[in-house]
C-alpha cells in the first residue's frame, strides 16, 4: 500500500481478511504520523466538539500490526514507483534511508492535498491546509501559541471551508469567509447556498462573496493580512478551503494514466489498466459519475473507504466492482443542515441536459408535532422524460440524510413522476404526510407535464 | 365522496384543482364531525404531545366549501349506493331525514373501524378503539372523567397499541399492554420485536406477551378488568389495539368486489373494476404488495392521501396511478425508533421466497461524534439473487427515517450487492463512514455469496 489512510488500509484489511499472512504478505508506508483516520472529523476536532487525535484514528500502525499482520509503517514515504522492476523505492522520514521494496500488487492510496494557489505571500507562517491529522494538528498548536490569534479567515466556502469557519468561532475568533463565487457552498445552486450565507452570518461569521482573493500580506515572515482584489482583510491565521487535488505526480512519474483533475485511471475493479498487479483508491483517483456517465473527481471518505475494500476484494482473490458515485454530500452550519446529491443546474447543462427545476418549503415533522421545522427541496428533472438528474435540501433538523431517498432514485434513474408513488416511512414525528420529498417529486412532475 | 378523511377529501382536492366549480359540482359526505384529519396523530393529541383537536385538522367543513367550492357535509352518512340509478342515499345524523344525492363519479373513502371481537362482556362503557377525531374525543372525555381512571390496559401491542400506551403513561396511568404474539410490534420480526418490549418497559409500561384476551369483567355496565387465558388485569380503561378492518360493508352491499380483508378492489388508477365512475381510495381499499406482487390490505394514511389524489387526478380528467406499497411504517416509542419495510421473514416464507437474513448494529454518527447512539438494521434477501425483500431498523435516534432507502431500493428491485455501492451521505455528524445501511448490505451480500 501506498498511503495508510481509508483507501489503502480499507484494502490492506480486507485483502488480509481474504488471504492470510501465510500466503499474502502486506506492507503499508504512510508518509504521515496517523494511519486510518477520519480527515472528515478535523473541523471538529479544531472545533472542539470532540476529541482528537486519538478519537479520531480507527486503527493505529501497532493495530494493524499486532491483530492484522499488516506491517504499516508510519514517517516513511514512497518516492518513486519503478513498474519495470515491480518496486517501490521508500524513504525513511524520521531515520533516514532509502529502501526499495518489491511488490506483486501495489495500492495506490496517495489521498490528496489542499490546493494551495501561488499567489504572491502565500509561504507566510499561519495560513494552513486542512487535509491530513498532522495539519489539524499543525492548526491547533497555531489556535494555542502566545499570542493568541482572534482573527482568522477562511478563504473558499466549500465543505472544509464552512466547517473550518464554524470551528474557529466556536473557539472564540473573528472569523472571515471569502469566497468568490456568489454564494458560499458552491456545490449546491446559489438558491440554495444563500440559505448557506444566512446560517453563517447567523453565527457572526463575515461572510464576505464575489470576492477574489489576489495574496497576501506579512511580516516578519508571518501573515497579517488576506488581500483581495476590493480589500484587504485583518488576519492572525488563515485557513485555505480551496478544495484538494489528488496525489498523483507518484503515479504520473512512473507513467501511470490520469485523468479528470488529475486523478487516477481506474477500471471498475480499481485496477490501473494497462498495469498488472497497479491498483489506486480513495483521494487520489478519478470515479464515474453515474448521473452524465461521464468520468469525476470526488474525493471523499466515504468513497476512499469502499473503493479501498474493492480494491482488497479484488487483490484477496474475490469479485467486486465501485461502480461509481452519483455526488452525495452533507454537512451542517450550526444547526442549519446542507445536503446535496446528483447534479446541479450548471452541471446539468454543463451535461447537454435539457431540465426544469422546481423548490418546495415543507416540514421535517408533520407542522402540529413539537420540533417541526422548515425545510427547503430542490429537485433537477430531465425535460421530456422527468428523470431526476439532482437534488439538494436544506433545512434546520432531519433534513440532510433525506437526501439518500434522492441518491437511491439517481442510482435507478427514477423519474420524478415515478418518485410521487415512494413508499416512504410517516407518522408524525417524522415526517409530514406527504414528505418533503414526495411534495418536490410531485411539483416536479407536474412541471415536466407542463413542458 | 363518500368520506371526508385523507381518501375522500385528496380525491376532492385534487379533482377540483383540475376541473372548477362551474364544470363540476362536489359533494362530500361525512359521518363524523370532521372533514380531513390526521388519525394518526391521535395518540400524540391523547398523549398531550400534541393539542387537539383543531391542529389535527388540515382543512374543515368551512374552508373546503368557501376555498374550494366542495360542499362537505359532515354528520352526514352514506346508507346506500344505488349503482342501478347512479345514485347514493343519505342520512342527515343531526337534522334527521334521507336524500337521494345523483353522481357522475362516486369515489368510495369510507376509511376503517378498530376490530372489536366479539368478547364476552366487549359492549361494556370504557372500552375504546381509536381511529377517528371523534373517537379521540371520546376517549379524552373517559380519561378526565370523575373519578379519574388510573388503570389503562392497551389491547395488542401494535403500532397503536404502542402509540396508545405510551400516551397513557404519559397522562399518568398504569399502563398494561397485552399482546398474544411472542413479541411487540408483530409488524417486526420477533427478534427486532424484544427491542420495542425493552423499551416498552423501560417506560414503565407492564407488557405481557403471548397471551390471549378471552373477555371483559365488568360492573355496572363498566369495565373492571380484561380477562386472558392466565390471569385477570383490572383496567378502569381498555383501548383496543388491535388493529382496523375496512369499512366496506356499503360497497359490499352495492355489489362492489372486495379483495384481502375485505379491501374494495381497484385499478391502478383506483377505480373499482366493472364499474364506470366508481372509484375507491384510503383505508377502505385493498392495494398490491410490490415485493410479492400480491394484493394487501395497508390501512395508512400516507397511502391515503396518494390514492385520493390519483382518483382525484384522473376524475379531473388527467393520468395517474398508484403502484402500490413496499410496506414502509415508522414509530417511536419514548426515544426508541422503530422502522420496516418490505417483507418479514414470515411474510417471505409465506410468499414462497428462499432467503438470508442479517443484523448488525451501528451508530447513528460517527462513534466519536456527540450524540452518537446505538441503531440495528436487520435486512432480508433473496438467496442466490440477493434481491432486497425487507429490513427493520431499531435505534434511539436518526434511525427511522434510515428506511427509506430501503424502501426506495425495494421499489427499484435492487440487490445487496448492488446496495454496497450506494452513494449515501457521510458526515460525522449524520452517520459513521460506513452508513448502517450499508453494513448491513456488506453483510448480507457476504451471505447472500455463501449460499
Amino acid at each position: 500500500m501506498v498511503g495508510g489512510d481509508a483507501g489503502g488500509m480499507s484494502a490492506a484489511s480486507e485483502a488480509r481478511r481474504r488471504r492470510g499472512p501465510e500466503e499474502l504478505q502486506i506492507t503499508a508506508f504512510e508518509r504521515g504520523e496517523h494511519t486510518s483516520y477520519s480527515a472528515c472529523g478535523i473541523p471538529y476536532w479544531i472545533g472542539d466538539v470532540v476529541d482528537g487525535p486519538e478519537r479520531l484514528i480507527a486503527r493505529d500502525a501497532r493495530t494493524f500490526r499486532d491483530e492484522y499482520a499488516i506491517d504499516a509503517r508510519v514517517r516513511h514515504e514512497v518516492a518513486e514507483i519503478d513498474l519495470a522492476n515491480r518496486e517501490v523505492v521508500v524513504r525513511d522520514l524520521d531515520g533516514g534511508g532509502e529502501i526499495r521494496e518489491p511488490y506483486d500488487h501495489l495500492v495506490i492510496a496517495t489521498g490528496a492535498s489542499p490546493i494551495r494557489p501561488d499567489w504572491p505571500g502565500a509561504d507566510a507562517e499561519g495560513i494552513f491546509g486542512v487535509q491530513t491529522l498532522d495539519d489539524g494538528a499543525t492548526l491547533r498548536a497555531a489556535l494555542d501559541r502566545d499570542p493568541r490569534p482572534t482573527r482568522a479567515v477562511v478563504v473558499g466556502a466549500g465543505y472544509i471551508g464552512v466547517e473550518m469557519a464554524e470551528a474557529l468561532v466556536n473557539r472564540g475568533l473573528d472569523v472571515t469567509v471569502v469566497e468568490q463565487a456568489e454564494q458560499p457552498m458552491a456545490t449546491v445552486d446559489p438558491d440554495m447556498g444563500i440559505l448557506v450565507g444566512e446560517a453563517m452570518r447567523g453565527l457572526g461569521i463575515a461572510v464576505r462573496t464575489s470576492e477574489r482573493v489576489t495574496g497576501f500580506a506579512s511580516g516578519d515572515g508571518r501573515v497579517t493580512a488576506v488581500l483581495t482584489e476590493r480589500s484587504e482583510i485583518p488576519a492572525d491565521v488563515v485557513v485555505l478551503g480551496l478544495g484538494v487535488r489528488p496525489n498523483s505526480d507518484l503515479a504520473e512519474k512512473a507513467g501511470l494514466p490520469l485523468g479528470v483533475a488529475g486523478g487516477v485511471v481506474t477500471d471498475l475493479r480499481m485496477r490501473v489498466p494497462g498495469h498488472d498487479g497497479i491498483w489506486a483508491a480513495g483521494d487520489c483517483v478519478q470515479t464515474v459519475n453515474l448521473v452524465t456517465g461521464q468520468p469525476t473527481y470526488v474525493p471523499l471518505g466515504t468513497h476512499a473507504n469502499k473503493q479501498g475494500r474493492v480494491a482488497g476484494t479484488n487483490i484477496g482473490g474475490g469479485y467486486a466492482t465501485f461502480p461509481g458515485v452519483v455526488g452525495t454530500a452533507v454537512t451542517k452550519v450550526c444547526d442549519l443542515e446542507v445536503a446535496r446529491t446528483g447534479l446541479r443546474e450548471r452541471d446539468a447543462t454543463a451535461a447537454g441536459f435539457g431540465y426544469i427545476t422546481v423548490t418546495i418549503d415543507s416540514t421535517n415533522r408533520s407542522s402540529y408535532f413539537p420540533g417541526s421545522q422548515a425545510m427547503t427541496v430542490k429537485l433537477i428533472a430531465e425535460r421530456r422524460t422527468g428523470r431526476l438528474l439532482g437534488g439538494q435540501i436544506v433545512g434546520r433538523a432531519e433534513a440532510a440524510k433525506r437526501i439518500d431517498v434522492l441518491a437511491v432514485a439517481l442510482t435507478n434513474r427514477m423519474t420524478v413522476e415515478e418518485m410521487t408513488a415512494l413508499d416512504l416511512g410517516y407518522a408524525p414525528p417524522f415526517s409530514p404526510v406527504w414528505d418533503p420529498v414526495l411534495v418536490a417529486a410531485r411539483k416536479a412532475a407536474q412541471a415536466v407535464a407542463r413542458r
